[in-house]
C-alpha cells in the first residue's frame, strides 16, 4: 500500500468566516496532515445543510480556526497510522467532519472511521449527501429506543429525512405519525405507505393530533419547523412525552411553551444536533452508526441539486440556499476548476503519523 | 394498640372543583377506609401550595373524585394492615398525598410512608407546611447528583425553598447561583452567608449570569418564575444545560425560547412536579427521601400565615392567596369549628384492613 500513499505539503483553499456571524470568505491555509487512525480527504462535494447554517450563524468562538461543512464526498489521499485509514486509502469515500474544520476546504482530516466508501454506482455528489440524514435518522431511533417510546410523532414528514425516520421506525415496529403542511402530501405519502398522516393545516388537525397520540401513546416529537402551531401541539401530547427541536425552517425567532404543559403534563424539549451526539458517542460507536448507514444509502433516492459553486462563492452559495431551500440541494465543488493545489511530494506513508 | 384504632365511618367534608377550572367547592362523601400500609390522617391545617393551584386549575379529568392538596399535618386516627400504619397510630404527623384525595378534606386516606411524625415542639400549623418544599429541595439535588451538574443557578432564591436549596447543595459541596429580584434581598443572602447572588432587576444581570455560569459550569437551573428574561438567560447558559420549570410565578401564558439556543447549545427544559416525580420514585424511595427530610424539618424557620379558612371557604381562601402570595401562606383548617364529623363506633384494627 505504501506506494499509493501521498503526502500533501502546500497549501489549499478553506472556506471560513470573516467575523461572527458572517461573511463567508475564502483564506489560503497549509493542507493538514492526518494522525493516527486518520485520514486526508481531497473533497470532490460538499453540501450546504440546514445544521451547517445553525453552526455558521452561532459560531462565536474559534473563528480562526473555524471551516462549515459536516459532510461531504471526496477521495481519500493520504493516511495517518492505523488498519482503517490504510484500508480507505485510495478510495472514494462519503465523510464527516470531525472536529472543527469541516468539508468547505479542498482538503478535510476526518477520522477514518467518519468515513464511508461509495458503492461504484453513486457519483461524487449524490454521496456527498448521504451520511447527515441517515445518521440523524438513526439517531432518532435511539432516543425513541432509549426513553421507551411506543410511537413517534414526525413533523416535516416529506422530507428526504421524513421519509427515512419513518422508513427506519417502521423496520423498528414503532408507528409514525407524519405531519406535513399540504394535502398533495397526505395523498403523496398514503400512496407511499405512510398508515398515519395529518395535514398541520386542516382546521381539525390539533384535535386529530391528540386523538392519535394518545392512542398510540406517541410520546416523542421531532420537529425542525418551529411553527407557530408548536405550542399547540405540545400542549395536546401525551403525558410524559419529549420534544426534540432539530431545526427551524420557519426561522422563528423563538417558539412559545406553555409552562403549564412542562409542568403538569411532564413535557421535556430538548434541542438536537447530529454533531453534539456524535461528539458523545466517541468514535466507536460513530464507525458503528456509519456501518448502518449502508443499507440507507442503497436507496435509489436521487436528491435534486439547484447549484454548485466554488469555495470563493460559498456566501453566494448560501445564499442561493437560503433564498429557496425548497428548489434542492446546493452544493460546494471545492476542486472543480476554480482551485489550485498542488500535490508536492510522494513519500511512504510512515513520515505522515504524528 | 388496638384499643387505640377506631373506625371512622359517617361522611366527612371535603373539597372538589364543581367543574374544570373551578368554583372549589364542599361535598359530603363518606369518610374513606385505610388499606394495607395505609393510614386515615384527621387533618389539622393543609396550606395552599403554588403547586396546588397548578392541578386545581388543570385537572380535568376525575373531577368526581379529585381533592386538592399535595400537603397537611393531623392525627393518625385509623390504620391498615403493617407495621408502619400500626406504629403511626395515635401520633401527630405531617403528610402527603398518594393519590386523588388530598388533604382539603377532615379526612385523608394516605400511605403510612407519605407521614412523618412531628416533633412535639411543631404545631400543627407549622407542621402542615413542612414537607413539600423539602422533598423538593431533595429532588432537586438527586437531579443535580444524576446529571453530574457542577454547580446550581436557583431561581426565586430568596423564597423558603430557595433557601432550602442553598442548604442541601452547600452541604453537597455544590456551588449554587442565588438569582432575586431586588437589591435588598441580595444583601439579605450576602448577609446569611451565600456567595454567589445576583439580582435580575440590575442592568448587568445576564452578562453576570453568563460569566458566573460558565466560570462555575453552571448547567443546571431552576425556576419557577417563568419571567420575561427566562429566553435571554437560557441564550447565556452554559452548553449542554438542563432548565427545570417548576412553578409559574409571574403567571406567564407561555414562556419563550430561541430554538438556536436548544439545538446550538443542547439545552433541555423540562417540567418538574413533585407529584410525578413522587409517582415515578415509588413507595421505597419516597420513603426514603422523608426520612432525609427530617433534618431540615429541625430547622427553627418559622413560616408566616397571612389567614386560615374552614373548608368551606376553600375558593376564599385560593383568591385570598393568589392576591398576594407574598404576605403569607395561607392554610385550610377542616377541622376548627366548622366541620361535623362524627366518631361513631370504635372497634378492632383488623376490620379495617381491606
Amino acid at each position: 500500500m505504501q506506494e499509493k500513499s501521498i503526502i500533501y505539503s502546500g497549501t489549499m483553499k478553506a472556506v471560513f468566516l470573516e467575523k461572527q456571524g458572517g461573511p463567508l470568505i475564502v483564506r489560503e491555509i497549509d493542507i493538514p496532515k492526518p494522525g493516527p487512525g486518520e485520514v486526508l480527504v481531497k473533497i470532490a462535494a460538499a453540501p450546504i445543510n440546514p445544521s451547517d447554517l445553525a453552526r455558521v450563524r452561532n459560531m462565536n468562538t474559534d473563528l480562526d480556526t473555524f471551516t462549515p461543512g459536516l459532510e461531504g464526498s471526496g477521495t481519500v489521499v493520504a493516511a495517518g497510522k492505523g488498519i482503517l485509514p490504510r484500508l480507505w486509502l485510495g478510495k472514494r469515500v462519503a465523510c464527516t467532519h470531525h472536529g472543527i474544520r469541516g468539508t468547505w476546504a479542498e482538503y478535510m482530516v476526518t477520522s477514518a472511521a467518519m468515513c464511508f466508501p461509495l458503492k461504484s454506482k453513486v457519483n461524487f455528489e449524490q454521496g456527498s449527501m448521504t451520511l447527515v440524514n441517515p445518521l440523524t435518522a438513526l439517531a432518532f431511533m435511539e432516543i425513541a429506543e432509549a426513553g421507551k417510546h411506543k410511537a413517534i410523532i414526525n413533523n416535516a414528514a416529506a422530507s428526504a429525512l421524513g421519509r427515512m425516520v419513518e422508513l427506519l421506525a417502521v423496520k423498528k415496529g414503532i408507528p409514525v405519525i407524519n405531519l406535513v403542511r399540504k394535502k398533495e402530501y397526505v395523498e403523496m405519502l398514503n400512496r407511499m405507505g405512510s398508515k398515519y398522516v395529518l395535514d398541520t393545516s386542516d382546521p381539525s388537525f390539533l384535535f386529530e393530533l391528540e386523538l392519535l397520540s394518545k392512542e398510540l401513546n406517541a410520546t416523542l416529537l421531532f420537529d425542525s419547523v418551529c411553527s407557530p402551531e408548536l405550542q399547540k401541539m405540545i400542549e395536546v401530547l401525551p403525558y410524559n412525552s419529549s420534544v426534540y427541536i432539530y431545526g427551524n425552517l420557519t426561522g422563528a425567532e423563538h417558539i412559545n411553551i406553555n409552562p403549564r404543559s412542562l409542568i403538569d403534563n411532564n413535557i421535556k424539549v430538548s434541542g438536537f444536533f447530529l454533531g453534539t451526539r456524535a461528539g458523545e458517542n466517541g468514535l466507536i460507536k460513530n464507525m458503528i452508526n456509519l456501518r448502518k448507514v449502508g443499507s440507507l444509502m442503497s436507496s435509489d433516492l436521487t436528491i435534486k441539486i439547484q447549484g454548485r459553486f466554488p469555495l470563493t462563492k460559498a456566501q453566494e452559495a448560501v445564499d442561493t440556499y437560503l433564498n429557496n431551500m425548497s428548489a434542492g440541494k446546493v452544493l460546494l465543488v471545492p476542486n472543480h476548476g476554480d482551485t489550485d493545489y498542488t500535490e508536492i511530494t510522494r513519500r511512504s506513508p510512515g513520515l505522515l503519523v504524528s
